[in-house]
C-alpha cells in the first residue's frame, strides 16, 4: 500500500540482514531491493513494463545523464521522468556527482561545487549541492541522494578525510535545500573511503543530520570485496536501524548476499544490464557466457525452471548465435534474463529472512553457483 | 484455416488488385501481404510474438545470411529455423543470390552457379540452383525461392538478356531439385532488367514451368519508381491469375500501393525495420524524422489512433531523446511502430480490395500522406 508520506518499516530480521518495506506515493518498495538502472531514462533494451513485471519496484536514473539530455527542465517541462520514460512507481536518482568525477572532462571542485564540461558536447555546467538537489526535483525523484565527493582509491587518509568532511557539509546543505517534502526523501552518503575511523565519523556526522535514510557510497570502485564488506561492517552499525541503508553501485549477485548478511537494504548495478549486452547472462548456475563455442548447438534453455521467458523459451543455441551475430534481440533477451535473475535472487532473500533461513539460503545460492552451469550436452 | 497442400485462393479484385489466401500446413497468408524480413533468424529490435500480433502472416528468411551463420545445416540439427527463431507459422527465404551478389567478395558466375568468399570471414563458398534449394530445405523454409542472377542497372542489353536466360535454366533446375513437397511452394524469379522484351520472355517461360508461384526481380534496385511499375505492367499480365506474385526487396508505402494496383500479392523490404534503428518512423501522416528538434517537447505520440503501443503511448519527445541518445529502446520503439503501420496498411489494402474502393483508399492514403505530419507545438 503506498502511503502520503515517507516511510520505512522493518518486518523481520535475520542476524543483520533485515526485510523491510518502504512505502511512498507512487508505491511501496520490498526490502532488500534490487534497483535496475535507467541511465538516461531507459532501462537499457527493455520495456518498462517488462521491468516491472520482473519485480522490480524502483528504478534509478542518473542525474549526470539526464542533466545534459534532454535536460532537467525539458523533463520538468514534459511532464516529469515518471511520465517521461512510463514509469509510475518510485525513481530513485543520484546526485550527478559520481559520474561528473568519472565521465566529465576539466571538472574542478570547490567547496561550492563543482564546474565541468558534458562528455557529450562539451558544454559547460555548473553543480552544487543546491543545484543536484534542484535537478532532482525537476526531475520528480522520489528518493534523491545528496551530492557528494568520492575519491578514487588508493588515496591518502589526509585526501579521503578532506572530502568526507566536506560531503558532510554539502549532506547539510541539500537537507536545506530538500526542506520539506512529505512524500519524498534525501538520503545521506557515508564517505570515508577504506579508513575505519573516517567511515565512523560520516556515518555518526549524517546520522546527527536525521535523514529519511542513508547510502554508503564510495565503495565497489576498484578495491577488494573484502574491504568492501569490512567498511559496511564498521559503517552499518552506526547507522540508524529504522532507515533504510543503500550500498551505491553494487553489484554481482556475490556481493549483493555478503552486503545483505551485512545490513544493506538497497542496491543498484549496471552490471545485469551491461552484462547482458556483452552476451553475458546471470543464472542460477552461475555466470554463463553465451558466446562460448560449447553453446552453439545447445537447444537447451538458459533456465527451464525461470518464469522469465528469456530464459526459459529461447535456446541457448539461438542466443549464442544472437550474440555472435550482434543482434539487438540478443541484447534484449539476455537483458531480460539477467535484471529477471536479479529481482527472483531478491524476493529469494525476502523470503529467506522472512523463514529466517538467510544462512542456508545464501550458503545454497553459493552453492549452486560454484557447482557451475550444467554440463555440455 | 491451413491445409496439408499449398493453395491458392483469390476471393476478390478490384481492377487488377487482387485479395487472396495462401492457405499451407503452417498457416494462412492473408494477401496483400507484408512480409517482415527476419535477416539471420531475428526481425531486428522485435520480438518474434509482437511481429505476430501486428498482424503478420510470414515472414521472410535471408538464406546467404544464415548459411553463413550459424550455418543451414547447424539450423537443421537444431530443429529448423521455425523452431529455432520460435516463429511457427510460414516462413519464405530467398535462394541467397541476391545477397551473394551484393555483399559478398570474389564471386564468380558460371552456368553451374556462383562461387564467392564471406563477407564475415572470407570463407570460400559454393552455391548452385541445386544447392539453394537443399539449404532452403534445410533451413524448413515453407516458400522458397529459385536461385537467379539479379543485374544491375543499368546494363546492356546482351548482359541482361544473358542473366535472364541462365535465370530461366536455373529455374528449372531448382524445380527438379524442390520435387514434390506438398505444403511446400518453389517460386520461380522473372528477370528481364528494364527491357520489356526480355521480361515478357522470363515471364513466359517460368510461366510454362507450371511452378506455385511467381516473383519479380531485379527491380527496386535503384531505378525510378517508373520503370519498375511499367516492368509489373508489362509482367503481371503474362503470369498465370490463380497463382500469387511477390515483388522482391519493395519497398515504400507508395510503392507497395502502386504495385498492388498492378496485381502484386506479396512484398518484402528491410525498409521499415531498418528505418526504424536510424529514428525513421511511417505513419499515417508519412514519413517522420524524430531525430527533427521539432520533436524535442512534443508530448504527443507519432499517431494516437494507433493500436501499437510504441505509436500511441510514448511521446514524440520521448523517441526524440532515444534516438538522439542512440538508445536500443528507441530502435525497439520505432521498429514496432514502423511494422505497424506497414501491417495496417496491407490490411487497409484488403479491406479495400474486398469492398471495392481500393482506388479510393489509395487516394485517400496518399492525399494523408502528402498532407503530412500534424503541426508542430
Ligand atoms: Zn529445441
Ligand atoms: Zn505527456
Amino acid at each position: 500500500m503506498s502511503t502520503q508520506s515517507f516511510e520505512f518499516r522493518l518486518s523481520a530480521t535475520d542476524g543483520n540482514a533485515r526485510r523491510g518495506t518502504i512505502s511512498m506515493p507512487r508505491g511501496e518498495i520490498r526490502t532488500p531491493a534490487f534497483m535496475p538502472v535507467g541511465t538516461g531514462g531507459t532501462v537499457k533494451a527493455m520495456y518498462m513494463d517488462q521491468v516491472r513485471d520482473l519485480g522490480a519496484d524502483i528504478i534509478l536514473g542518473n542525474t549526470y545523464h539526464l542533466m545534459l539530455r534532454p535536460g532537467a527542465e525539458r523533463v520538468a517541462r514534459l511532464g516529469g521522468l515518471h511520465h517521461f520514460a512510463r514509469w509510475d512507481r518510485p525513481i530513485l536518482t543520484d546526485s550527478g556527482g559520481f559520474q561528473v568525477m568519472s565521465l566529465s572532462a576539466l571538472r574542478k571542485i570547490t567547496e561550492q561545487g563543482v564546474t565541468f564540461q558534458s562528455h557529450i558536447d562539451g558544454s559547460r555546467h555548473e553543480m552544487s549541492p543546491e543545484r543536484s538537489i534542484e535537478i532532482q526535483g525537476l526531475l520528480g525523484s522520489d528518493i534523491q541522494m545528496q551530492l557528494d565527493e568520492c575519491v578514487r582509491l588508493p588515496a591518502s587518509e589526509d585526501e579521503i578525510a578532506r572530502a568526507m568532511e566536506m560531503s558532510l557539509r554539502w549532506a547539510e546543505r541539500c537537507k536545506t535545500q530538500f526542506g520539506d517534502q512529505p512524500g519524498k526523501a534525501m538520503f545521506g552518503i557515508v564517505q570515508g573511503g577504506d579508513v575505519p575511523r573516517l567511515r565512523e565519523q560520516s556515518a555518526k556526522g549524517l546520522a546527527d543530520l536525521d535523514l529519511k535514510g542513508y547510502a554508503v557510497g564510495g565503495l565497489a570502485v576498484g578495491e577488494p570485496q573484502q574491504v568492501m564488506l569490512d567498511m559496511l561492517e564498521v559503517t552499518c552499525p552506526l547507522l540508524p536501524a529504522e532507515k533504510p541503508r543503500y550500498l551505491m553501485g553494487v553489484g554481482t549477485p556475490d556481493d549483493i548476499l555478503k552486503s545483505v548478511a551485512r545490513g544493506i537494504d538497497m542496491f543498484d548495478c549496471v552490471m545485469p544490464t551491461r552484462a547482458g549486452r556483452h552476451g553475458l547472462a546471470f543464472t542460477r548456475h552461475g555466470k554463463i557466457n553465451l558466446k562460448n563455442a560449447r553453446h552453439a548447438e545447445d537447444h537447451r534453455p538458459l533456465d527451464e525452471e525461470s518464469s522469465c521467458p528469456a530464459a526459459r523459451d529461447y535456446s541457448r543455441a539461438y542466443l549464442h548465435h544472437l550474440v555472435r551475430s550482434n543482434e539487438i534481440l540478443g541484447m534484449m533477451l539476455i537483458t531480460w534474463n539477467n535484471l529477471s535473475y536479479y529481482q527472483d535472487l531478491m524476493a529469494g532473500i525476502r523470503g529467506a529472512i522472512e523463514a529466517g533461513d538467510f544462512q542456508a539460503f545464501s550458503a545454497a545460492t553459493q552453492a549452486a553457483w560454484e557447482a557451475g552451469d550444467i554440463p555440455p550436452l
